[in-house]
């Protein structure tokens, strides 16, 4: 992925655009960078804080998963513990709306959420992957159930507007068909001894055996109706019980078609490592998360509490902030060490005394342009009328993506699905809006796969990430240039303030990133406070 | 799939047991018969049995899932209507063991299951795909909670005892690495000019393109270690947050070592209709279906009840029955029609006073062999120690299957997997064992991928189906040939009696085909009262 050249004929933009769309944003991080968004997390167990000097404390900046991861262990391994966070609420990007929740963006547009009870979409991260281990422990530390989410449903759809007349395909039938023509293909190569040079007989036979089975080809390996092959990307009329039962098998599309389509494009979502099966969403929403950490630690956070300048001296670090509301009072917290987990891009507006190679860093790593839009319909008419419980529908649309509830299936009344994960130049475009126009828009586009948008829709909430007050942002993006440059400074304590959050991690944009990168800066800073000993 | 022919270096039957194993059955139904084991219902809403005569009556025998739903629908339509039931419980094959449940096999062997509370295995079925839509629509009306069910895992393992020193793999790598060989021999063919004859220019540069993204190749088509590639399959060493959090790339199987070890038969497992996400279970089990439709028929149902004779006349049907506890006494009952859903194993041995063809339609299908068992351990170590949640994990030992627990993902305390679930000749093997003895081999197999069996193993249970006293087989199992010579004549009504249940579809061993068999045989048998009018 993302090595593509321009000899080829797909427009590079297109290519970047389709990837970002069906792959989730996997692929698109790959695309951006070679080095800086892979997957599992190098987390081993809880962590290790034995030996706390008496009485020394840390000030937390941030009550999202890094600064609240922080703050958890740090509490419980004896330090005087506090955290100052912006919102009235914790998570931070960690985040679920819900009926009643209102949501004020950069601009000073209020959004009131009007979702039936236990109705929700999480605007910030939606997943969970089983190897995110750091996140794995801390859900079942906080006792968070989880679901299954879906990344792949082979009943939804790829849908291209300039491809079989803009009529969506499922799933299904674009891989089932991608897969047997390059069986059939490889097959008629092998036996027209294309791959004997490279290949032994012994093996080229096994690859034959294999390719039929893997790709459903006939006898002769032709990839043409037959069971087999309906057997995979269904039926033109599905077999059933006693009379007239009798199943009648599809046609597959053309090589030149599904080529054509770019539909192809879609496939691997689900082999990403990231968005591979297992993957998880906790019940009720990603913000309950979050809202466990923060009744965890109860009044160790300050809400409402906006950073204006953070100086450290040779003893310690003091923090200035006021009221996040608006109120004009002043006031500052004092403690031996700071874990500043702030958004880089809020950060680097805010005075701090470091180090002219952490300030650097900070500066350099712009933040993602993200949207999403949850629709409330008085339906799921998507289950009922075509029985897609769950998963993802991938367009080249600008909405790009339609993500269907994983829970719930088939309950009555009304549900919510996300009508819109933007990515890249749409999600600018989107962002300029007021909420009112991206909802509309978001409906407008996703009417064109589900028709029944237009007598379903009901109500609907759009953030956008770069007017989210907290954030200015969705998440930072390193290039392997720019990490290479500014990654370690970024991350090496500087005195007595140390950097936590997903944009100091190898995992930016997912909440494991901020989980570790929390855990490795809190262990080198105990390590710091145990050296010099208890409060100076 | 099923369309092998011996001049390949595999043998005939490993491939099967594999496909038997690897697609949990349903590449081996495809095996087994050509047209007999397809996939999509073609249920479309409820039936619609208006104008039923007054007072008629309907003998259902067997409250399974065709039974029940026969029942259920007949009765809301007016009619009169009664069921026997062989067992102490509805359900049949839709079944599920719990602690403190007992089950007497054929021969008298009973097993006490000393599972924990919530723990379970489904000796019977385990799956409901999205598109079996008269069983999506009862768990609907019957308030049955759907959890999704994982068919696949990337994070489960592909075993093979002659590959890899026995030591298993995980699914992720084997597809990966299977999936970036084939496009990399692909495109190597295409750029050698190999397809020049058969596919066009342009498209070979889309194909070109479209095999490096969804092979994860790099610049040069190559298929090597690469950060797109570990993004497949997984890294040596993981990314992370902060300091020394560098991911170590891993490094790609050879395509002689992907395709020797024959582990790509378990690649497209969930690529089969049947098998393909969105796929669900109930909370609780799969016999909480059964539990709700039989607290849904009450009374109508009498249980323990042996049928022993099944007598038309012209006026109706006498069926005598005896106490399946084992009591002598005798009993009849008496109705215009009877719609019999006993499976044919044992229909074939209770006298019925049927047409020729009918009967020798009874008689030619013979059941297929399965065995399950279920495992109880001291604690859930595949999700503590291997991170697999969910899912399913084949091999090639006699134990084919070895299936997590979809749901209450990392709680403490017990948990129970399915040790074993297996098909044709070890099925024939294990049902000659006492179930202790089955129990014992599945743990000493299992333990083979997972050496914390011998630790953490606390109890068993093992259901061998051609032990069932209820339904002496596992499903019915039709050919090509014996579906051409007798599926009609089993299906046609004969008198007043018609048949109903898995054997009576295109659907066989799936609950989907039972339910739409009985609604096809009660819409004949309706039309049939109808046009007879009120009881003779």
């Amino acid at each position: 992925m993302g090595n593509g050249d321009d000899s080829y004929s797909l427009s590079r933009r297109r290519l970047l655009q389709m990837i970002g769309s069906t792959a989730g944003g996997a692929a698109m991080y790959q695309a951006m960078s070679s080095l800086g968004f892979a997957a599992e997390s190098p987390y081993r167990g809880p962590i290790d804080l034995q030996g706390a000097p008496k009485g020394a404390s840390v000030l937390v900046l941030g009550a999202g998963m890094a600064g609240m991861t922080a703050a958890y262990e740090l509490r419980n391994a004896g330090y005087d513990v506090q955290v100052l966070e912006y919102n009235a609420r914790p998570g931070g990007r960690t985040w679920t709306l819900r009926g009643g929740d209102r949501y004020t963006e950069l601009g000073g547009l209020t959004q009131q959420c009007e979702f039936d009870q236990d109705l929700y979409i999480n605007p910030g991260p939606w997943r969970i992957p089983y190897h995110h281990h750091g996140m794995m422990h801390y859900v079942k530390r906080l006792g968070i159930k989880l679901e299954p989410f879906f990344q792949v449903n082979y009943n939804a759809y790829l849908h291209s507007s300039k491809a079989f007349g803009g009529k969506p395909q499922r799933f299904r039938e674009v891989k089932a068909d991608y897969q047997g023509h390059v069986a059939e293909l490889l097959a008629k190569a092998t036996r027209q001894h294309a791959l004997d040079a490279s290949v032994t007989k012994e093996d080229q036979e096994i690859l034959l055996e294999s390719l039929r089975d893997w790709g459903a080809l006939d006898k002769n390996f032709a990839y043409v109706a037959s069971d087999a092959v309906s057997d995979r990307r269904g039926y033109e009329k599905n077999p059933g019980g006693g009379l007239s039962a009798r199943p009648v098998l599809s046609k597959p599309m053309t090589l030149h078609d599904v080529l054509g389509s770019g539909l192809w494009q879609g496939i691997p979502s689900g082999d990403a490592f990231d968005m591979q099966m297992a993957l998880f969403q906790p019940a009720g929403g990603m913000g309950t998360i979050g809202e466990a950490f923060g009744r965890e630690l109860g009044p160790l956070i300050r809400y409402n509490s906006k950073v204006i300048d953070i100086h450290q001296d040779s003893s310690g670090v003091t923090v200035t902030f006021t009221d996040s509301l608006g109120h004009e009072s002043k006031q500052s917290l004092r403690a031996d060490w700071c874990l500043c987990t702030i958004p880089l891009s809020v950060l680097a507006q805010i005075p701090m005394n470091v180090g002219q190679k952490m300030a650097a860093a900070i500066s350099a790593v712009p933040y993602a342009s993200a949207v999403k839009a949850g629709l409330q319909f008085k339906r799921r008419f998507w289950e009922e009328d075509e029985q897609i419980f769950g998963g993802i529908t991938y367009t080249d649309l600008p909405i790009m993506n339609i993500g269907y509830p994983n829970t719930g299936f088939q309950s009555a009344g009304k549900g919510v699905l996300l009508g819109a994960y933007i990515w890249g130049f749409s999600a600018m475009e989107f962002t300029s809006m007021t909420p009112q126009q991206r909802v509309q828009k978001v409906v407008e586009y996703g009417s064109q796969i589900h028709p029944q948008y237009h007598k379903e829709f009901d109500n609907g909430v759009a953030v956008a990430w770069h007017r989210s007050p907290f954030s200015l942002g969705c998440f930072g993006t390193w290039t392997s240039d720019t990490r290479a440059r500014h990654y370690e400074d970024l991350c090496q304590i500087d005195g007595r303030v140390a950097l936590a959050g997903e944009h100091a991690s190898y995992l930016g944009g997912w909440q494991e990133g901020a989980v570790t990168s929390a855990l490795d800066a809190i262990g080198r800073l105990h390590q710091r406070a145990v050296a010099q000993g208890a409060k100076v």
